[in-house]
């Protein structure tokens, strides 16, 4: 398997075109290194199980402070007794902590800071087979069998652990530590300072985490920054990326009668704000994906040549992703990872009218809708708030910030509370060739088989505000599963991504040389 | 107040052109029966109103049959209890019943069949201000307070009780029962034969009824029917209409990813069901009102020159409507009601993804809407199910009956679920200057002034059933005020239209002369 695995990455090597060269030829420290990590990992599966199922059944939705907290206070004693100075670090009281620690290794010239984050998303989407909170361990999808753990004699890597937060992001949390672990128990020392920055509130859109980094800049101090958030690749090859796209949400409202009506009698007369909401969402962006608002991408920066290259070069995983989500189409560019490089406006969600079906013959008195604008390189978020909301003003919308009393209503025909979210972050972008992301690829090539590497991910992470602020280099390393069901029912973490986690981490703190 | 309110009619009979010139003169008979039914009801409006409530308080949802069961027994007893024949008709068992009842009137040569519904709309809707099987009292709105009925010295005729069904449809019933009571207190015999029939599942849309009419077509023959249904005038004025609209309903669902998927990472390339299901409305109608199906409307009568005339008659209410509902402009034709000739395409509810605020940056894997289509005379449900589907499939979408599995995923790029409801009915329409309406008219116009002549609702009853059926003119006779609330949250019934209806049927009984 393992010698199988490697001729896989030597053709791919050879079909693909890396964006960026890497040595690949196999070092015996780098083997040595791989082969203690996965002894240690083998001997000790069913106890880090154990260990990430009470981790993952923490609540850690960043609106509940006291779930959060529960969460910080754990991986807070958990570095400490790794040896970490560990602390948490808050933009002011009554905000979710970043937990932050470090630990120098003697001789090392080189610190790295990772970053992952321990908070999740919601839990109210439906579906979900079993609680958020009750970590079950399950087949693959689509059976997604229960397993019965005790009764089983090896442990399938395919199985999943489900739960929030499973995949994104305290698997990259688990694999930092075990890494860690790995290295004490087999007595192999890291090559660099280590310092570690894992955030509380990241899936609420980090409200607090800029004014955390500003006021830590020493602290923070570092050669390079391992943002340790997002899936694989779809081709289930390891991922490194040079940053991720930006995000600014904002929710809409619009607004019918006063009181909700009998459709027979007023349907024919009175606005309808099931409608309205409908032709806000298609004002904005058609079927296909295109964003409808004059001028909101003139900021973007255009491709370079590396960008191209590495789009070329990636991975084509478009038949597969078809197929294992049931697509009759894609919409938007043929390659997927091509729309990253642009500006995405999704419709989150969508709500009018009763809830129930049959819906009940009324007109509502309004309805909404929740919008997110992802963020290409070079897009600031105060350019496309001032782009869209022109554009709407000039579709004939009369804009509003709260609820409207009886007099506002009757003054304008058309009504549109905009409540743009105070969170947010505009894009971060790295070359992928800097002498510290080449390590980092090439550690993990040594480790693990040629890394894909994406110029930019498609989702966000605020990692823009600790770029900017430590004027570090900075590199994605992924470990989730890409089929995590991230943000949605049912997350989990794939097992086999989890133990290949912790020999990338391993070689992230072992084997980084620059 | 009386004779305030006489002159007040006078001058709306001057000002407005009656569609169906009616005896207006006062008659020494009329006014000692209007007198006499007053008298009864300023002396007992406290045990009415506990009455009233007694009956509102027993849900009537037609979904749940034991709860519309208990209502049927209940209107069943109250009818033996005053001299009728009753029985339950149902079209099978396991369905709600209809209430009939019948009484002779010794030397009558007329029948007429009165109809009303005791169920009432699902309550699920979000504000209820009080539980909407507990009836409350209230001041009028916009301040709602509840009112100590107890501690007040006189009953306010703007007093609501809220609840749900006690406008629609429950207060004909109510009225109705509560005439009956009046004149035999008063020692005063009704004028005709009394049929009646109460149905039990109007608000599902009528699924039986056309069953049940036609399996009992000679125990409801009559010379009149006068059908107990919808609001009086938004002028607050009575009302009696030739008839209504028809409704033909059906749900869509649309598809995206088989699973939810991270909105950064997919959005750009994935189709967003939140954006299909806004597309597919907008593809069905738009923002004005308009339908754009092709041919949807081709079977459409055109307007008589007596509906014109009606229709021009009409008081004006668009104003103090527009001021009342706190709406900024209207849809559709400049006068309400001339849009009740023509469909209307109503979104009734639309919903995707999250329902929490935030949203989830997802996107989910389906999304759905409610949609109803009121049916103009001359519609058939046949037809506007073949253009709308017809429609749909030429803007490209691939219409399913179940949700779709893989395969079907896979082979068609848009996927649209539709359900059509089963129940529906076509609209009916009947002129208002058959002998039988002139008298209803005239009955009215001396118990309680000039009421408003509506060529059609715009809502819908299942009339059209049992007027095709038994053969005889039909003519809409409205209790409830026009802001009841009915189909939303906080219906109510204004105490004012309870007294009043209880004036118009007992002239409706005892009055009525052809």
């Amino acid at each position: 398997m393992q010698i199988r695995a490697l001729i896989g990455w030597a053709l791919l090597a050879l079909v693909a075109v890396p964006a960026v060269a890497v040595p690949v030829a196999a070092s015996p420290a780098s083997d040595k290194l791989r082969a203690a990590v996965r002894g240690w990992r083998e001997a000790n599966e069913r106890t880090l199980l154990a260990d990430y199922s009470a981790f993952a059944a923490m609540p850690s939705i960043a609106s509940n402070l006291a779930d959060v907290d529960r969460n910080a206070d754990y991986l807070e004693a958990q570095l400490k007794a790794r040896g970490f100075t560990a602390q948490q670090l808050r933009a002011r009281s009554g905000t979710p902590a970043s937990v932050f620690a470090e630990r120098s290794t003697p001789g090392a010239k080189r610190t790295i800071l990772f970053y992952a984050h321990y908070d999740g998303q919601p839990v109210n989407q439906p579906g979900w087979l079993d609680p958020p909170f009750q970590p079950t361990l399950r087949t693959a999808p689509p059976a997604s069998a229960k397993v019965d753990l005790a009764a089983s004699a090896a442990i399938d890597r395919e199985w999943r652990l489900h739960g929030r937060a499973t995949g994104d992001d305290k698997s990259t949390i688990a694999v930092t530590l075990w890494a860690l672990d790995a290295l004490a128990a087999k007595g192999l020392k890291p090559g660099v300072n280590i310092k570690i920055l894992w955030e509380g509130e990241e899936e609420a859109g980090s409200p607090n985490f800029g004014t955390i980094v500003r006021a830590n800049k020493a602290l923070l101090a570092a050669d390079l920054l391992v943002m340790g958030d997002g899936p694989v690749h779809q081709s289930g090859r390891p991922l490194v990326s040079g940053g991720n796209r930006g995000i600014i949400d904002f929710e809409a409202t619009v607004y019918g009668p006063a009181r909700a009506l009998h459709d027979g009698h007023y349907g024919n007369w009175v606005p309808s704000p099931t409608v309205m909401i409908a032709d806000l969402v298609m004002q904005l962006r058609d079927d296909e994906g295109r964003i409808k608002v004059p001028g909101l991408a003139s900021e973007v920066l255009p491709l370079s040549a590396r960008d191209k290259a590495a789009l070329a070069a990636l991975p084509a995983v478009e038949a597969q992703l078809k197929g294992d989500l049931a697509l009759g189409r894609n919409i938007g560019t043929a390659r997927i990872a091509d729309g990253y490089l642009a500006p995405t406006l999704n419709v989150r969600a969508i709500h009018g009218g009763d809830t129930r079906s049959p819906a009940a013959n009324a007109i509502p008195t309004q309805a909404w809708a929740s919008f997110d604008i992802r963020l290409a390189p070079g897009q600031t978020m105060a350019h496309v708030k001032q782009t869209t909301e022109a554009y709407l003003t000039a579709q004939g919308w009369h804009i509003i910030r709260t609820d409207p009393d009886a007099a506002t209503r009757l003054a304008h025909p058309k009504l549109l509370k905009l409540d743009w979210g105070d969170g947010g972050s505009v894009a971060v972008k790295v070359a992928l060739d800097t002498p510290a992301a080449k390590a980092v690829i090439g550690a993990i090539t040594r480790s693990s088989g040629p890394p894909v590497q994406m110029p930019l991910m498609g989702g966000t992470t605020p990692f823009a505000e600790i770029v900017e602020a430590l004027g570090a280099p900075m590199i994605g390393v992924s470990v989730a599963n890409a089929d995590d069901n991230q943000h949605a029912a049912n997350e989990n973490i794939r097992l086999g991504n989890l133990w290949d986690g912790i020999e990338i981490y391993a070689a992230l703190l072992a084997d980084t040389k620059w």
